[in-house]
């Protein structure tokens, strides 16, 4: 028996980059986290410490910076690919490079015209939009080989406070739950889509306000048997829409809301008042694709 | 020397209620944290075990999902006085109550019709509107007795591009930290402000939307320099323009955004790139307020 | 009306400091997260931005680094006094300070032998030993003048698994919660103690671990008729034990563990299988003190 | 084009269970977070919403409670495995199981004999004994059929105050690190091991403990060149101590301590004082296996 070296990777995580462009005076912000991951011919420096074929992770967070500076962050699926083909081209013991990126949305704030600023103060003055997140997770063997680029959301969070039901499935022993067929359903969302190509960069920012747009309409239209057919019915949506998209992952974890028993108080209550649980909760996690996707390779690692 | 038992409280805290209406199809949701903490007679229960004086945890949680359904959840303010006021005249052992509401916002999801569902689903799907929570802190010596409101936000995070100077400071033989004339300003405000009176029941939802407002066109449109500065100009604008209110108080972290130094990589950076830092960072305190302020009494503990 | 500035203090918050000390080949750590806040002559810089009065939070942040170095950390608390006072003494335009730090615990790893590191490893290897954490709060209005210390730890979490009853409480209309003579008890702890002077300096370490043993004991050996007499136990102890602490204050969430009803499935529960809840929680804060304690002046702030 | 379903499963996640046994008076505690996944014939509950397949996650939260009656909690693997072949041996639309079980640590309070109780109150009184977690992954197509088991932990969070060096490494246009040869290497273990067999389950307890106490050893005892160099000597250790291990994944963040530049105060820092920073970090990931190790199937999905 031997023991061996198995898969692995390095890079340096979470760089919080803040990148401010002005264009005559009226200020853009990007509010961005990257982690890079990269992995090669790094057989020595786990077995004997050389360091030979190591690109630091010091130096990985300052070509985040540079970049910002030098590229810009556009959308950040192009970010995440001009910076994951720069590390695989520009080193040859680096053979593969992932880079994730979460974007935090920010609004401007309206204000009343403030000319003593010399700006007006809404230009550059700016607001957190809310609590979900935009992702991309970016793989590339190097620019002309093989990439792959997931868009995404986290936290989402959604709840319909009607049209939903559930029954009709086992009852084994342990099986107390109450059919019902009105009931709150409510769940954070974390979606994450794949792209057919890494080469749709120019329209990742509308691919990605329609997927959005897709993901809350479908939550909403759709009459609920159980959360896996509102998943189901998510996922299929965004596959209609946007052909550029070829496979959806979901994670839903379903919040509970408990309806309050009043009886003891000489009060009904007819889904008016819940109690929402933190845990346990239900965990539903489930995949849509096309009969045509290609092969995803390491797209989702 | 003898032992003795000093000031003290007790309750549930952290009851998750949801609260559904349906007005002709339409629903509306409240979404809130409710934490309860009486005081009173409560000598022999910490001395001696004894709990005759003693009014549930237990009881205290329903009594938030009765009332709940009973009186509907309005604006939080009110909520939480029809909760402390309840307390303290329902129960002769208990004397003070303090009653804090967190509330989670949330906006419609905008939908297409969608005649099959009866609904047109709009009418009940909702989405997380963001990532601030606005809050209530309560107390009440009972109906008719002395009684006090603060209203509030947290997590109200701004940030300003530019518009910010810091020089001019003390230079001891500690500091090394280079005067600036541009420099990004963000914080996550933590607000809270004190009603002269706690009538005003009927308002609190227009004065918390004009409170919050002011909050946000203060901090844009102040030229700031010092985070004192634009604090004081915050409070400031909320007592101006509101009369119901009398004093605010706030904390608001520094989040430093510094200027990532890109020489090295023979690139200048113009307040172009920055790096987002967590810790440690400045946290700025104080409170502004009117001359003619009533005594705050309990108001902020 | 005339509107005006409050109370108001200003200062870097967590400085996360490590200090290694070197003893003929074995390492020392403190590990340590450092807040100050500094309050005085503050009112231009919140009027007008007049920074003149104020020592920046960075130079705050380097005398934590440089004091760290120059006198070592000791005592947490010595550690606060000392930067407190220098604070004070050092500007005339501070009044007062206040600093907070907490303590991580490591321990040493107990390895074999390894002469072929030079050293032996366990000497400069560690491993964290828990989740509670010490906590020190000082403040000072300068050397030879007011000053406080308040000594505590955060999230000693503790559980009796008999020797806990509940029963004799007010039933009102909303209660419904059935008596027991028998529960879990849980709680995580959250206690500081004030002491009577400032000068007990050298002894803040075997203070502290004393203290921490009278909660632990108290807890242990208590059978509890509600978890005010458990808190009230608690603070008893240690002012009993220690002479040195004036007052003892406390927050202890009731961490429930509900029996789960396994009645449905022909299974009895005799206290065997609990549910153990995030949400709500009872929540019980108390206060102990000797009857000759001292004004505590601001230490509690 | 057509849309399918792919990869897809569901269940209860984070039960939080407490078992308490009793043994002539003495207690004892096992305190877990139990979180259980299904697959199988799900088609029909995606695409139509009909749950005729379901077994409801409130079911599988009661079997976690019942079990824990039933046949108690022992080694988290063990128990882990006994839920996962009981959901796919009883019902035939569940086709594989996958459970996950945290385990929290208590350690008894050491206390005086307290005759007055009836028991020793160390007998039942317990604290929660640090920060790192055990872990138990476990998948099951069913009793006899295909199954794996990883044991691990999380959080084990290690220093050396010396003995790491760091140099060697590529130097790009954007490397700016200086080289060094004495600096702290500190991270937040997360490992996870996988077992040849399912069938060890005897020994499953004092497996952990060694396999826990390799990780430890080889840690402190590395001289290390790079942060790999450490993660392949710590997998390599569990598996020449441990036969019943095949493969060892490692997660390891290079929690940075910067030296702090004392000199603008005119000190040197010979490793002294540390800044220790959150983000970004270092992410060193990698797997050191066998190589007679059996095919890991499903077993770190």
């Amino acid at each position: 028996m031997a023991i061996v070296l198995g898969p692995n990777r390095y890079g340096k995580a979470e760089t919080r980059v803040v990148r401010v462009t002005k264009d005559a005076g009226v200020h853009h912000v990007k509010d961005c986290n990257v982690s890079v991951s990269l992995s090669g011919d790094m057989d020595q420096v786990h077995l004997s410490g050389d360091n030979a074929a190591v690109l630091t992770t010091d130096a990985q967070k300052n070509t985040v910076f540079a970049f910002a500076k030098k590229y810009g962050i556009g959308e950040i699926e192009e970010f995440a690919l001009t910076l994951a083909r720069h590390f695989v081209d520009s080193q040859p013991t680096i053979r593969h490079a992932r880079v994730e990126v979460e974007e935090y949305g920010w609004d401007r704030i309206p204000v009343q015209e403030a000319p003593h600023l010399g700006l007006r103060a809404e230009q550059h003055s700016f607001v957190r939009n809310g609590s979900e997140v935009r992702t991309a997770l970016v793989h590339s063997d190097g620019s002309g080989a093989d990439e792959s680029v997931v868009s995404g959301l986290t936290d989402l969070v959604v709840l319909n406070s009607t049209g939903s039901e559930f029954h009709g499935y086992i009852e084994d022993e342990y099986t107390t739950l109450q059919p019902t067929d009105d009931r709150v359903l409510a769940t954070a969302v974390t979606a994450r889509w794949r792209h057919r190509s890494a080469e749709a960069a120019t329209a990742f920012g509308r691919s990605y306000r329609a997927a959005r747009q897709c993901l809350l309409e479908a939550f909403a239209e759709t009459h609920s048997l159980s959360l896996q057919q509102t998943l189901y019915q998510m996922g299929r949506r965004v596959l209609n829409e946007r052909r550029e998209i070829c496979e959806v992952r979901m994670a839903m974890p379903n919040k509970h809301h408990f309806v309050v028993d009043l009886e003891p108080f000489g009060m009904d209550n007819d889904n008016e008042v819940f109690y929402a649980a933190d845990r346990p909760y239900g965990l539903i996690e489930g995949s849509v694709l096309t009969d045509d996707a290609p092969d995803p390779l390491f797209a989702w690692e």
